[in-house]
């Protein structure tokens, strides 16, 4: 099969010709690949950015944004079957340790991640675990959902942790409406009454925030914390989602907090940098968010499903995935990077 | 009456004569003081670290930690009578903002604070709010209470928002077994089942610890952080209690925390400052806890009067307040220094 | 001012003369009445049905959902001033007791409930607290949401309370598109991704509940519980909303619901009877839903403001409140009655 | 190897030789019984209560409680090793539906019990999953736990649910303190601040349940309800956890139980019964309550192998087990009924 693979960091993938993976496990599970997501950690990678935390071994295969096809299952598979449409949870978790009995399985004490410390699914087949697999609805098809694997996986885990205090008359502030922020507004309008104010330098992305059910927007232009403050009585908002997460998005987003308020770091780059004494003096707290859960993903599914949240992309085939990249760093990339095998579709 | 003013910042206090207050609005109470308690905070306003913040005008009274006996109410009082022994929420709230009514009222909108914005208890009367005083069980004394009106009223705010995530086989590392800190062990022990690893530089701080419910206790000495590690499987605490928030507190509870766990920010004095890249990838938080809500006071003098909260104290006559105030800067002050007037008791 | 008074069960009401109430407490609030809810309740005081439950001595005001605008204020009032719009929250609360402190108003030790134990709305004027009082958006009259001070308040708290489990994917049957109903529909649609099935047994119903939000409705005709096994895969719904509660609705709803599902109780009537094994071994959980907080009267003002929820209803001159009561019990009236003063708006 | 075997309905268990079961599927685990507990409902069983809701065939082996060693692993275990001592959770379940993968594996869709639907553990060996054992603390041995498996993970799973309204100063009434309750106040006591208020018919079951936590304890002698309404004030307790849920128990706890309450229902016979018009005046709930989760049981154990949790006990040789269960039926076994396989221990 071909297989997009990193010989090198800071070289371009090679379009190599690699053996199918096999369902060699109980519950192995190998997907024909219908579409995978290109995210910007690919580009990381790429820069050697993860080299050390992920450690893995050079060449291989990226892309942990995978939807499909079941191509062949393990012995003990038992909830999926070979031709069913499915998405790919990015995360193989064992199943067995405390963090996964819970249901917290993306804390698993075992896990590995396709594309970032293992062959990913830039390429014809992935070989994952009946564990993370999720049958689609028929109204769904891969290129629609690749990329809310993890992007959209993501965004729905904040919102689901943020929804306990989105009672009525709440406020939340997106900061970023890119590829996961406006996934993040649709859930948002989806599951909650808050009301929802969206932040971005971009009036291309605010525009597509309005149209997914941003309440307010408001341009990144040096007085978009004072606009805020006005929107929310001068209090600022009881929940910030930052999307974003560098180039002072923190600062400007502690600035817009509410007394009593949480605020989600989802974006990262920067530091939070802050006194104790604010944290204490103002009872904010700061939550960590990482990739959803399975359950996670079954809901976002849900939710797409619906028509609740649609993803915007745009096409290539794997085999103009340098082209795809390029596209990627240089801004030219609208909506989120989809590959698309050869025998796709 | 007498009353222990601050007339200058780096000034000890004046015992100055005063007009005892009166219950002059429906909700107001006047309370005779039974024991006040003496803050390290007393000595930061002393130092002027408040003044700006606070916007008092000298001269005024210290002393936000009090209990006594209810002397005067006003017409619309229904909940205390004359007579009756009280224990003072720090708080003055209103009782018809949104946070008042949803029971969140140490952010009221229109509160103040008295010993800190207003006259304090450091005197023979106080005046106070009906929404500010909780009837005494009868076991009870001023003298054994007063310094759990905000110390301790911090410290079970903190485990109660802690308590959800502690389950059985959880850890939590109490960082600092001072006055705080100590009410905080009893709460943990009486509230929940999480075994308690606490973490002093002080030796007779944790021969208290012991004493008082820690299951573990862990000398300040360099090492203490690979100990607690060693003490959590390698992996660090669910909680982290940090009631020092200075001197590397915060660096070293971040190394103590578990993935996935809850840093709750309590003591203050340094910046918290962490690479958001490392609060995502471990999905950790970060919990600012103010002083407690009314009901939590009500909570914890329950605890008190079952025998399972018990403050440590040593007392001084109001007349000696700052032989009080200099033994607590010089260290020689052993438990919470309680400043008892002429006529209490 | 004119009321219309119960002076014997069974009789018609009474439009009497009476002088208006004043606000001698300090925090009195009297409100001139723009609009008053008409409610089956007001029948069944009629009847006599709550003559020992609310030990009220005759003649007495009904009305108890409220709305208009403030007349005169106690001395101590804060929150409201003469001339504002507001609505009346239909408890009036001590604001000290436990209950009232922790933001649990509704079981305040000490409460009163105009228009059942004690004068209501149905007059010129109304005695009630500033702790009842709600101000309303500009955007809103007496009249639109007079009948949600208890209504709609009873069903945006059982929302509330079945939120936390709504996830998506979830189904919640709604028993009955009535006054409750209609506004509980909306609720749902605002504040949770649930998909919403609606049984009634009238097509008129049924026509509304799809116009405010319902996913699907179920005509009651005996095959609809087995309809809708058929919409929930044969497991039920993870949470009924009884809005009926007799005529066999609760066995009805407890063959509708998933195991491991919430049953709320709401309407009233019949007895629950069943099994304690069944309860265990499906694990299922009946909950009580009493009127909402004060919290959550903003929380509908808020939703009603926004254009989220909107209530349906016929208007009356407060002379023609007999009519309106025979309109009512004969099947006449459709939306919500309500009565307004010959002074209103 | 040697298995209890039930071969007709209300005849005694034949001792019979069978083959050993083997691990044949990739996440099976044959377990060497070193204990196993007899539970009331292996009475039921023999009586025909359960052979329609089982749908089992005769003959099969009983024993749902169960404790030992591993034996033997199918290939994909990963999570226990031959001679791991393990207390074994008493659902086999799939970890792969929803129920499952959010931690609620006790709804799993397609789960097994052993002991009530195939062959349990009154045998030297045991056919489960790795998915249902968990590795002792090494100062825990099978004897002393087997009989938490079933009985006091129910116990268990019923405190953590009630937990989050079991704040200081709330009373939990316990009814029943033999095989469940007696775990259940333990629970209680280590987890929780509530005060223990526990009601048995027996002065020797309120011994126990003094020595094991009980704050009052209450003889079940006509007076009973009274004495609880004493104890708390009038008002009822905010929690029941009905262990008994027969005879009267739940008239009894309706009528113990605060406004605004929780009732457990974790006992089974009578029925529930009750006018919906005093669920919602009251605004109560009832909570059924099955076994625990996996978890739970981890939970259990943690709290057993810390001292906290103790089972009262008696032991009888495997073959004897006709005994036993004679003892049992006619009240003469004192403490849990324990079985033990010949080569056990």
């Amino acid at each position: 099969m071909k297989a997009a693979r990193l010989h090198a960091y800071h070289e371009p993938l090679a379009l190599d010709e690699r053996d199918e993976p096999r369902a060699v496990g109980p519950l192995d599970v190998v997907v024909r690949i219908g579409a995978a997501g290109l995210c910007r950690t690919d580009l990381h990678i790429q820069e050697g950015q993860w080299a050390e935390k992920s450690g893995v071994t050079l060449p291989y295969t990226l892309g942990h944004e995978n939807a499909g096809w079941i191509h062949e299952v393990g012995s003990a598979v038992t909830n999926v079957e070979v031709g069913d449409t499915v998405i790919v949870h990015p995360f193989i978790t064992c199943g067995l340790c405390r963090a996964c009995r819970r249901g917290d399985d993306m804390h698993c004490a075992t896990g590995s991640f396709p594309g970032i410390d293992r062959d990913g699914g830039f390429a014809d087949f992935l070989l994952t675990s009946a564990r993370s697999v999720i049958k689609l609805d028929p109204s769904l098809e891969p290129k629609d959902v690749a990329a809310l694997a993890d992007a959209g996986l993501t965004a729905i885990h904040a919102v689901k942790k943020a929804r306990p205090v989105l009672d009525p008359g709440t406020r939340t502030v997106v900061i970023g409406a890119g590829g996961l922020g406006h996934i993040g507004i649709q859930c948002l309008a989806a599951m909650t009454p808050t009301e929802i104010v969206v932040l971005d330098p971009s009036e291309a992305a605010l525009d597509i925030a309005r149209e997914v059910g941003a309440d307010h927007t408001v341009k990144v232009d040096g007085s978009h914390v004072d606009t805020v403050l006005q929107l929310t009585s001068g209090l600022g908002a009881e929940v910030i989602l930052d999307f974003v997460g560098e180039q002072g998005a923190v600062e400007d987003g502690i600035a817009m907090l509410q007394d009593g308020g949480f605020y989600h770091v989802i974006g990262y780059g920067q530091n939070l940098d802050i006194p104790t004494i604010d944290i204490i003096s103002r009872e904010i707290s700061f939550i960590g968010d990482l990739v959803g859960t399975y359950t996670d993903l079954q809901d976002l599914m849900t939710l797409t499903a619906q028509g609740k949240v649609h993803l915007r992309t745009s096409t290539y085939p794997l085999d103009a995935i340098n082209d795809a990249i390029a596209d990627l760093d240089e801004g030219r990339l609208h909506g989120r990077g989809i590959l698309l095998p050869a025998g796709a579709g």
